[in-house]
């Protein structure tokens, strides 16, 4: 069936998480990486626990208390400050090198980002950042206060955009989110960002393994759930020889 | 309201599930601390997702598929013999050293287990490990096929045991699960293996924070919910004084 629509994850996918690191290190000096992937872990972490619990707070919420959960286990000191200036960066993340280029080549296909993140802060950033004019619509999980990648979240695809999910591709670089949408019904293309093959000599490479290799290996390898996404793509820039094939 | 019976997790707060580090290591040589640690995170993961996919698999499965993700993300070679091996430790886990006596200090209460395990996995562990006799009943979640933090998983106690969560002291070492037990409604006590200081200081003492440390942080520190513990105590051995008050 022809891919008639392309949506894509934002944080992780269109947008590199890690760029955070920028202002955590500034914040609180030789604990910029640690702080970066603890921080994201958990923050994924708690929308899948608030969500099987039915606590419902919103993605910017849940970003500053799984922020404040990091500090408090690192045993920094901080105020209200450091986490305001922090956060300020999810307004102003850098989108991958691959972004603009491969949703100008997409143009003419409805485009969108489904994302966890609340409604305001997606459309401040993709204004802040070039993405706003590309995009025909910026789908955020807020309306049903269930994250990915609980099918409820996922149904707001169709609902916004007026495309099945049969003939939708969704983009993705986050496993369990490639996973889920597969697991939905969408046409997936997983980005593995990090291959197998590269993490696995960073592992042999290191005496000690660290944070952004844990991280690596935790949320960047394919899950093993029995719901292989249709492609595995290492860049945004493959899209559209899969779209307009 | 005073309390009536006592339930336990079992895996973490009961059982020390870094004691598969033992066989991880045996079978690959130089890697079982990586592997334990990452293998913990992502079956828990696992459970989560699994749930809000509505996917289930059981326990039992869910730590295989979380192994072999393991070994892969490693780049480690593995067959099926390498995984009975490890995976046969689940049935003789070692129970942390203040188990048993703590259960003996309890006795005359109904004292259960309500874990994600199968139940005849947990029915095997239990009388592996001297702990089958001290128990009133081993709840498993396979019934209703939806892992903890999930209400659904946390009604089963009341069902089983005829006690109601008010009257109940539910003990783990798991802080999700003492926040989602707390949120549930029962009186809780969460184990806190390890301080925050104590964890601040093997961080401070880090040149590379290494995947124990970062367990440690992910999985054994408070999570910030607003569903705090009624109590926090360092040890199982604690309990009697709260429950004979």
């Amino acid at each position: 069936m022809p891919i008639k629509a392309v949506t894509f994850d934002a944080y992780g996918t269109l947008y590199d998480i890690q760029s955070v690191s920028q202002v955590t290190e500034l914040e609180f000096p030789s604990y910029g990486d640690l702080i970066t992937q603890v921080w994201r872990l958990k923050q994924l972490e708690y929308t899948w626990l608030r969500t099987l619990m039915g606590k419902y707070r919103s993605f910017w919420e849940i970003s500053e208390d799984s922020l404040v959960f990091t500090l408090r286990a690192i045993g920094l000191d901080y105020d209200d400050e450091n986490i305001a200036r922090i956060m300020d960066k999810y307004l102003h993340l850098d989108p991958y090198p691959d972004c603009l280029a491969t949703l100008d080549a997409l143009h003419g296909l409805p485009l969108s980002i489904m994302s966890n993140g609340n409604q305001e802060v997606l459309d401040t950033l993709v204004k802040n950042t070039g993405v706003f004019e590309k995009l025909d619509s910026v789908i955020s999980i807020d309306t049903v206060q269930r994250f990915k990648p609980t099918a409820s979240a996922y149904e707001l695809f169709e609902k916004n955009v007026k495309v099945s999910p049969e003939e939708t591709l969704f983009v993705s670089s986050n496993a369990f989110d490639a996973c889920g949408a597969k697991n939905f019904g969408f046409n997936v293309a997983w980005i593995e960002r990090v291959t197998q093959n590269a993490l696995a000599a960073e592992i042999e490479a290191s005496d000690i393994v660290g944070p952004s290799t844990m991280f690596k290996m935790l949320r960047m390898q394919m899950e093993n759930f029995d719901m292989e996404p249709d492609y595995r793509l290492t860049s945004l820039s493959d899209l559209p020889k899969i779209v307009f094939a």
